[in-house]
């Protein structure tokens, strides 16, 4: 039901298939975020226009709206959201450390974290609500996702040894019980490395997490603050005690520069809600880098975003359009923006996997790297 | 260039076709609103899925937004806009005098009506503009649009017969003055009857107004808090006093009970932002009546919005999934919200022309009525 074919490589860049029950994803692959059940600002058929072959879904989201009693009785995810291609599903531990924060009166962390699971104030009512692994794996059950995510304790960065330690431990105690509760066959189970920025205790929780023996591997707890040096070292290095025959996916990452870095490394799949929510804010992306299309410069700019681009945006409308679209705060304006970014992400993939596939990923991404920019122009 | 033609009637309902240079529309016809160049959550192609053949632009806030300056260099609102189907801009007459009012610091009307033209503080900046006759004309010769509408003093209801006489008699010599100033042969002017809810007056207008023999004629100042029946009415009996070759243009309706009863009396031509502005406030249109999706009620309701609706929100998405969006402020709700309902007007109007070309309309008229509430469930 599940399967992962390694087409060919070219160095440590990888070019694979992802087959699920629900469809064939290649890789390396980007993944669009659709917290709520949705990709924001988009609908499903923009996404299959854009050959999106997955989407994720945040659990702690959709265990807090529409919960899931109501996903469960529509028949799980797919079918509540009418979205019938694979979906990546996280754990919410990611949003239960990140989003509850801060949630007390006292101002102290709303999370607490128990061996049995964590406790946690929701952002949305500030409800006190109880995590464990057994209840994250039963949530993602019901939402019948095609890949899931066990439940792990995502430490901040900087943190200190002993805390990123014992984090990695539990993870692991929690991965077990994750394990071991899960029943659904049609679902793929990720394990998910941590160890901060510590190299040792990274290749621990690699090694380990390995020994699960599961259907993939995950790297979390990077591009959370540390230096991108830092990430691509960590990504580099944990990546050489990952088997070479499963797929392995770098949460939360990126922007188009750490893609092609990470990919360099060893990895196949990627999740980023940058070209989303930058496409909200008028951050566009182009072949030599990103643009803030609100700025005056852009006034009577007639040429569209990025020339190179062949998506709806770029073949139709122009840049003075779309600034004057984003300055008049019109709906149509976030659509556009972020068709474009998400094409442009897709475009770089498939620019990616041609390379890899002509053996050529090296000089690929030399040139990719000389021409773009990472500042904002 | 320009071209009425007349199909068929059926009573006082009429069939016909536009030409225009940017291509033909079936009437009767609703046209979606795109006041900023844009109709609002949707993009053009999905427009073009649902068969709009023409949407509105409106003169007053392109003006202010992006500026003529734009707009010229762009080459017009074809090209700015990326949108190659009909245009029809109105004077912006309607906007001056509506949003106009209550900019200045003693709260008194920001307008400032003189026989040269009309004075007013914009919405934006609260600055202060001076729209005449030959202005909008210009104006509008930049957009390009198909079709034009001269500067006309709209009155507010209710008012007294002198307001509403001098106005519909200043109106017919700013027309005097828009048609004098016109000079683009591509673009073709409607007169707007005013008058108020006095029936004499709307004969006076109208008559003196079709004196002018225009491309077509439009009926101003209606759906402006009247009751409905006066509404229907006025309409009825100006529509007597049009010449039968003409397009007839109801400004600002309507609701779909509206429409229907408009077309009974002679109406070709609609535009409202009813369908798109209720979609975002998520008020969506069924054969039934409207239902707010938002309630309770629809939670874990798994039918389309309407059963016997075959657009893509209907096609593909439940009740609880379209209420999760909303109540999620997700920018799908109002995409999928808005082309559902402008869907519901498309085939509203498909229905309408079809009963008429079959000589059927009256029965339709009455089943169709019959079954809609005109009240929000």
């Amino acid at each position: 039901m599940f399967r992962f074919e390694l087409i060919c490589s070219d160095g440590k860049a990888r070019r694979g298939r992802l087959i699920t029950p629900h469809g064939i994803i290649d890789t390396p692959v980007f993944m669009p975020v659709g917290t709520q059940g949705t990709v924001k600002a988009m609908i499903h058929k923009l996404l299959e226009d854009i050959n999106v072959q997955i989407i994720l879904g945040n659990t702690y989201h959709l265990y807090l709206r529409p919960g899931p009693e109501v996903i469960k009785l529509a028949g799980g995810l797919h079918s509540f959201t009418g979205w019938h291609k694979p979906i990546l599903t996280d754990s919410g531990g990611f949003q239960v450390f990140s989003l509850s924060k801060g949630r007390t009166k006292d101002n102290r962390s709303g999370v607490r974290v128990f061996e049995e699971g964590v406790e946690f104030k929701d952002h949305l009512s500030g409800s006190l609500h109880f995590f464990t692994p057994e209840k994250v794996i039963e949530l993602q059950e019901i939402l019948g996702s095609d890949f899931i995510m066990p439940l792990d304790e995502c430490v901040e960065y900087p943190t200190t040894y002993a805390y990123a330690e014992s984090a990695l431990l539990r993870t692991l105690r929690w991965l077990d019980r994750s394990i071991k509760h899960k029943r659904r066959e049609d679902q793929a189970l990720f394990g998910i490395v941590q160890g901060s920025t510590f190299e040792d205790l990274r290749i621990l929780s690699a090694t380990a997490t390995v020994e699960r023996d599961l259907f993939g591997y995950a790297i979390g707890g990077l591009s959370v603050g540390e230096p991108k040096d830092i990430m691509y070292d960590i990504t580099q290095v944990v990546c050489e005690y990952l088997p070479w025959n499963k797929p392995r996916y770098l949460m939360g990452v990126g922007m188009p520069e750490d893609i092609i870095e990470c990919v360099a490394r060893g990895i196949d799949m990627f999740d980023c809600v940058a070209p989303t929510r930058m496409a909200r804010t008028g951050t566009l992306f182009t072949h030599s880098g990103k643009l803030n299309i609100t700025n005056e410069a852009f006034k009577k700019d007639f040429s569209p975003i990025d020339e190179e681009c062949s998506c709806y945006t770029c073949s139709n409308f122009t840049r003075a359009y779309l600034r004057h679209l984003y300055k008049s705060e019109e709906i149509s304006a976030y659509i556009l923006g972020t068709i474009h970014n998400l094409s442009f992400y897709q475009k770089l993939m498939q620019d990616i996997r041609i390379a890899i596939e002509e053996g050529r990923f090296e000089s690929f991404r030399r040139s990719w790297m000389e021409r773009y920019s990472s500042k904002l122009c």
